[in-house]
């Protein structure tokens, strides 16, 4: 080991790193949710190191003016009250393109007609949850009432549609946001920020539309979104793309570089999966820089762990920051 | 612990438990994929017994000739070599409905077109690999030049599609399929096997399909194959579902049971995902049969590993069942 | 499902489920470490709910005066960064026993000798490291002559032992301890809590017992901490267990209470572990309810996830709270 | 991309891959365990081609003569019945060197006594199961009574130990060994093969041998069996490393090179930790190589999953390969 002017020199390893000490994490009562971050990266290693790097990119890419900002959302999320936190960020200005999944924002559309995702246990007998019309969501219960209430807004809103031409996907959910005043798709509908749900169909959502194709067929266009994501990937100046889970949210973004000369400049992204079953969900970000989804000088990040934690905790983390200045 | 007529009797408990032992296993040279799966079985415990109730299970499933079978074919499959074993299993009339990403189809078409994907490493520099028009898919890699032979076909293909009217996305991936002589999509247009994949935009194929469309517009109606596929859950006697990886197929095939009056009667699922992260991928299958997508008496299993592992051994143990007759 | 004065009446399904809902998470910029927990808890779901669940034990098992805990700690804690916090824990009176390994002891006492683990990354050529005499710890980084450092220390500290008659383990670690000035084995010493380390011939701390033994055997019973250590399991009115990781400190834990008529009243573990693979590190609470392990009654709880993010969280959240009274 | 020579040329991204083809896997009915692993060896991805890998690098350890085998095994291997096959193993002079957990040898020692573990559920109140005196490994469930008969083995056995000098762990064990007629510590009695336990005190086995010291002391040396270990490690011309799951085994096993000039030549890591972790049962192998544990040349891959598939899988393959000659 070479030591010269403050640096482990370690370029045969392909990287020269600072010789900055792992210290040890000190708490102290009463630290803010960015205290704490600091501290973690002041630490420096594993994933609470990978979160405090997380926070500086995710930070560096809200503060840049000609950012354009992608947000994938995947997994369970808005069950398990993340949902609340992805509103406030489109409402803050911080989300200019979100692509989630049908499960997603059916449920995120349920809270908003009013109904309630309770707490449950996941250490139960689901026949008798089934007997009681109760569906589990890990440690998370829905009452089937939930899909009454749904299914009547869904068969009026479609019964109001003119059907004269294609729609498309985010369009569709543009108009759900419209009549809504809290959640996800309200937000983004008050906001403008249009919302992507590639695999629609695969979801209550989906099964409501169909139900009501079934007396006057309306189309939408499977395609119909692509022209202005990609016009949109083009015009950008810089994107940067902040993923919590992966699945098609995540690919729907990483993908639409694929077409433009240039790639994501930054990415974090919280997940549960690891890289080596192959799947896309749990490849590194590094992976995506051989495809030219990330540029080759991207600042990029994986956080493992479930985002129900290391998610509020980012957040919390980066708006304190902003607040500060 | 009260033992009575060969059983351990813990009723309170949930369970009554036969009282057969663990057995450790003995390894014999020369032991067929059948005979090794049969001695996890009777060791019968964490995902070695799992998957030898898998075994049990997809036997049973595959043996029902009043079943019908779905297969979910998410995660990185075909780039992994597994595509084989899934066009076989069509092939071999073992699979009546296939749901699968536009990932897993847009490889299979890769393959289909001559290239190749070759054995890489995980653990090399993703710029240098770009650099060198080498796409990563964790340990496999993928030359740029598969993407050239691609958007060839697929523009030459999407040239020939009438266009006056909406075409559904399995209508499409079953042209697709008749043009080729080998893989996945050619052995499903050869058998008639329907190929569902509801998020076919985030991937390859998508973005094709968007170039083209920008000089002549072809509407892919996105729930075009709703019907067919809910006609398809009314009319099945029994059903079953073999689920390689989570994600859409897995969601998509098991919705499709939720607006019948029945559920899965038989459900494997192969997965690297576990279940306190909450999404869908990881979830159990006793979750699901609150939703009543599978029954209350259901059997199903869930192997977690990875399915490069699990999916081979699991088909060789069930073909060599169904060979002995 | 029946509801009934505020409860979600699920007996059948083995809970009583109070209609608390799942509150969407706001985030408000410079919120506290607990302020953060507590919405997370509100939340409630998957790991995230879990986290608050295990804060509320913890604060529970440290807020009462006749409780003993004990604290195991895995995995390599030290050299993340995670050490100070469990310094901190002991001389705030929060830890009654240790039991860790012999890795995060050398690794301590290599930080209380004033060398340094240095912030590295995990992408990197092992084998140029090597030349550089450089050891890797995922993305730690820690230079040989830490272990030159260690060498000379040890070897005159073994010197100095009488070597007369066996010695404990637990009281080999004291006398180390009781020569420093900071860390785990060094607040340990002046507070007078016992380290165990069960496996310590594990570590390059008992490399250097060996070649000092070489020349002056000293015998150090491996079971000479049973006594001391059951004593105390015997005489704890009621007893806790924070767990972080698995491993030998967890099941060494776990284990001290099987010859008493008693089991822990609390117990949080962190771990990365999952149940399906059947090892002791991952096996639920629950699990040990089975065993006799934790009481009937116990409150326990799993928070799945890597420790260098909620042992920070936890811990801030739970002093906070006894700082506020 | 450059070809040359059926070559990939990739040198700047640190490797030089042959131009080999992923081959999609076809399943012959009753394939052979090795024609299977070789098929996926030909596929060649992800875990299911690293399994084919460890079979090529076990193999080449088991036909070196001049090699020094060593086996680690922690985890719950014996209760889930991969017991027999390490006794198998050892039997057919595979095994130089066993080093495992005091659970494993405890469960092995319950077997050899006559007592079984039998299949139960991991889905139960384990309140109930403590009621019926029933203790559960995740689906394996275990009486207490096999705890009644092995206090009185142990006690009886303890009895007759000379007791005038310290014992080693490993001769305790040959002793233990030499009553039984069957499994593990038998057949590691009978071909003289020595068994590691450094955390014996951490498992029942401990905590009997402390209820029989509290009458007579009988000091058993915690570094004892460092000596015989370094010995062989020195004496080493070549040595392979086989690990099931990590924990003590591993390191203990690994860690036994650093003294030494040399490293490990080939290892096999079988584990469903990951590195990310940071801890060291999920470290890759080639972290250890920045150690010295493994050489720069090493033969090095690790299979992530469950042991109870993958060490089945591989063991039949390599004893197959062995019996062709």
């Amino acid at each position: 080991m070479i030591r010269e002017e403050g640096y482990l020199i370690t370029e045969g390893a392909g990287c020269m790193v600072p010789d900055d000490r792992v210290e040890q994490v000190k708490i102290r009562p009463r630290m803010t949710a960015d205290e704490l971050v600091r501290a973690m990266g002041r630490a420096g290693a594993f994933n609470g190191g990978a979160l405090a790097r997380a926070c500086d990119i995710y930070e560096a890419m809200l503060r840049d003016r000609k950012a354009t900002r992608f947000f994938g959302l995947a997994g369970a999320m808005v069950p398990a009250g993340m949902g609340g936190i992805v509103a406030d960020l489109i409402d803050r200005g911080h989300i200019d393109i979100l692509v989630s999944t049908g499960a997603n924002l059916v449920h995120d559309l349920i809270e908003a007609l009013g109904c309630h995702h309770v707490h449950g246990t996941a250490v139960c007998s689901d026949v008798d949850l089934r007997d009681k019309e109760i569906n589990r969501i890990y440690d998370v219960f829905l009452a089937d009432d939930a899909f009454v209430t749904l299914e009547e807004f869904l068969q009026g809103f479609f019964g109001d549609l003119p059907g004269d031409r294609p729609l498309t996907i985010s369009g569709l959910l543009a108009q759900v946001g419209s009549r809504l005043d809290h959640g996800i798709l309200a937000t983004a509908a008050k906001k403008k920020v249009p919302v992507y749900c590639p695999a629609i169909q695969d979801s209550v959502f989906g099964l409501q539309y169909w139900l009501f194709s079934q007396t006057r067929p309306v189309v939408v266009d499977a395609f119909g979104d692509m022209k202005a994501l990609i016009d949109r990937c083009y015009g950008a100046e810089r994107a940067g793309a902040m993923l919590v889970g992966g699945g098609v949210p995540k690919n729907f973004i990483l993908q639409g570089m694929l077409l433009t000369p240039q790639g994501f400049s930054w990415a974090v992204q919280l997940t549960g999966d690891r890289p080596d079953l192959g799947g896309l969900s749990g490849a590194t970000l590094d992976e995506a820089r051989s495809w030219g989804k990330l540029t080759a000088e991207a600042q990029g990040v994986t956080v493992y762990g479930d985002a129900t934690i290391t998610l509020p905790l980012l957040t919390a983390s980066v708006l304190e920051r902003l607040d500060r200045g």
